[in-house]
């Protein structure tokens, strides 16, 4: 016999167990739910892109984390592994978007891959589930984003969360103001440090890495550091703006005031968007809202959902301008957030049948799945035990350890009298009913 | 500005499009609602697995067909892209089984990828969609499989297609009767050609390269030719057994017999199941049991279904016996299937929403994202259009386009008297209607 190689997942890459797959497929099919009840349309990629499609998208650092793939005949690599669905979609909306037509609005949910340092919560594949609106520089769309999330954060059962907005317009209109817009990027880069190390590492980092003057940071800093309501928060930066009009902030001022007015006719609570002068996100491209999500319980974790709007989407690849907002959900992240905070999704429960019909008699397996498929015809999941061998108790067992709600069992005495026992799990209660009552029976435990 | 790169995908690669995307949302989410409905629970594994993992195991062919991966700082590649479902299970189930249990119950869906040439739907990344039972041998596992197919493509919107059966037993009692149990591989893997090359190539090629006599070879194609309706079929493979009874090939017949009672018992409509001795499936390690499934109208692109029964999943990795049953969907086949037979879920519309709200008036963007979200709650998928500068011919244009059912409208006059106008697209028939008629008037219409 051959040496046995040991079972193992490479490091940085998991397997998702029952139980935590139940929630994330239950997180994907809300997100799919919500990004389409606005009508965004699904597409898909592949895994596999070809190298200079990926390669210079976000600087030498982010290249060195690509995977690259080749087949075992090929000598050079090719083609890698996408490291986000925005490249991708830049890439598909170069090629496609002729016979899309514009406005276009896709979501799209997979892996990608990313060769960095693992750590906790830090995976080498994680999913992602993006939503953007592309060809349209209107406001609606901004607007409409930070509905998405809101109406996704609410379907995923989260009550406590904030959704963190801002504008790079400001920014960038006080960069104008004070003739340093060219330093814009470094700037950025070091404001997106903010929360992680304090407002003096920060300026220190801008005077050497932007070369700026200490008085200038300050200034920076200060506009960033505006807090208060949304309504003073924006009345402040009017008043700062008021001195010197520039036009950049006060398109910024005027979406921000938009998008508080109708989320607010929407029904969007209040204190739910929250104008947070200081978000940036690292990345270049954005250049007008931006969008962060914080579970209010558990802020230490970072966004989970996360975007922004794009001055031009696939300029490697196409002279067609196409601006675009979008965001997108950190599934992994969520689902880590989920478990720390117990949420009611991660039930332990390992199976997605709520009912087990006993296998209690070989000869009556046709019986066994009859009752199943009239409970499945229903709408019930419904597992028959496979083994006729194995002891009630043995399967009542393996029932209670994955969580099914409720047993079916019928011995020759019920095949006498064409009934059947149901018994609820949870409660222990046990009652005899005629076929044509098992589905009503079943249905008022499980609801 | 750089030179433009050209936005291709790679060549056996592709994008999907939203009216196809749809259709294969659809397949999957089905597929997911009918395994779960058996107790079938959801897993996931990672694309790579390390490269000691997946080679060597489908022989030399298969594994240059493997996608070699490594980080840009890696010299050499140790992991590669899956390239079946069913290999990672059994790394999975060696890794995980006895945190699980058994029989534990399955389903995985997801790309795979092989570097074949590519060709005419055939792709080097496809989707597999595989549910499995392990850790028994019970034949109420056999079954079960069958009837899970069964309600898949019933769920699946077709009504003409047959899952074909057969019993590895059967063929193997021959050839143990016949002294050649141990040239079982060569001679299965020229029985699998039966359909494509016919019996008589078969016969030589069994000689050749199976070093039979052509008298052996004839007596295992008739066993396979064996036909007639179901009963008819086990008679005479009862009566060919007869003069020299074998365990094997009897505890094979039993299976299939008490499989076609418990199809009858459930309700699978006659002629469904068929058995059809001929199917062996190239893959050495199925023992029992055999599926393939046939579109009555598409013979010709071959099975979108297949299985079997296996003695012991995960040999490579765990001294653990782990026997199982178990099949795949093949995603990418079905839906070529699915454009080749107009299937009516691909409708050719490109948006999952049903409702444009028309985006008429710039101000009244609270009102539009308003009166969507009371559809939305309704459980309507509703696009507001981003774009309040586009005349209302282009949105209606726009929503034909893309597939809508219906549009909501409203201007100065509408607004001034708390009303909507709702139009069905198709039937072009307006009505104007309270605000608190609006959902009950579309959901009229969307049925």
């Amino acid at each position: 016999m051959a040496d046995l190689i040991t079972p193992r997942t490479l490091s940085g890459f998991r397997d998702y167990l029952p139980d935590v797959m139940l929630a994330r497929e239950k997180v994907l099919d809300t997100a799919r739910r919500v990004y389409r009840s606005y009508g965004f349309t699904p597409i898909d990629t592949p895994a596999c892109e070809s190298l200079d499609v990926l390669l210079g998208k976000g600087g030498d650092e982010s290249d060195k984390r690509i995977y690259l793939v080749r087949m075992v005949e090929a000598k050079k690599e090719e083609m890698g592994l996408r490291f986000d669905l925005t490249v991708p979609f830049a890439r598909f909306a170069a090629q496609h978007i002729n016979q899309l037509g514009t406005p276009f609005k896709r979501y799209a949910m997979g892996p990608v891959w990313r060769g960095e340092r693992p750590g906790q919560g830090r995976y080498r594949e994680f999913w992602q589930c993006d939503f953007d609106t592309i060809g349209t520089t209107s406001n609606a769309s901004d607007i409409e984003t930070a509905l998405v999330v809101n109406d996704l954060f609410t379907a995923l059962n989260f009550d406590k969360f904030e959704i963190r907005i801002n504008n790079r317009l400001l920014l960038n209109g006080l960069l104008e103001l004070k003739g340093l817009a060219e330093r814009a990027v470094p700037l950025l880069r070091s404001l997106d440090k903010l929360p992680k190390i304090g407002r003096e590492k920060v300026a220190e980092e801008m005077v050497k890495e932007a070369a700026v003057t200490a008085e200038q940071a300050g200034t920076v800093l200060d506009l960033a550091e505006t807090t208060g309501p949304n309504s003073e928060v924006l009345d402040k930066v009017e008043a700062f703006f008021a001195a010197s009009p520039n036009d950049k902030a006060a398109e910024g001022i005027r979406r921000l005031r938009e998008l508080l007015v109708v989320a607010e006719t929407v029904g969007v609570p209040e204190g739910r968007i929250k104008i947070d002068l200081s978000i940036c996100r690292g990345l270049d491209y954005y250049t007008g809202t931006i969008y962060e999500t914080f579970l209010t319980d558990l802020p230490g974790i970072g966004s989970v959902c996360s975007g922004g709007r794009y001055d031009n989407l696939a300029s490697k690849y196409t002279k067609q301008v196409l601006p675009g907002v979008g965001a997108s959900l950190g599934v992994d992240r969520l689902i880590a957030a989920m478990e720390e905070l117990k949420h009611p999704w991660l039930t332990g429960q390992t199976t997605p049948a709520q009912v087990l019909v006993v296998n209690f008699d070989a000869t009556r397996l046709g019986d066994y799945q009859r009752i199943a498929s009239v409970l499945r015809a229903a709408g019930v999941s419904v597992e028959v035990y496979p083994e006729a061998g194995k002891k009630v108790g043995q399967q009542f067992a393996y029932a209670e350890k994955r969580g099914f709600k409720l047993a079916v069992t019928a011995g020759p005495a019920e095949f006498e009298q064409s009934v059947w026992k149901v018994k609820d799990l949870a409660k222990r209660e046990e009652a005899t009913v005629p076929e044509a009552e098992v589905v009503a029976k079943v249905k008022a435990v499980i609801k």
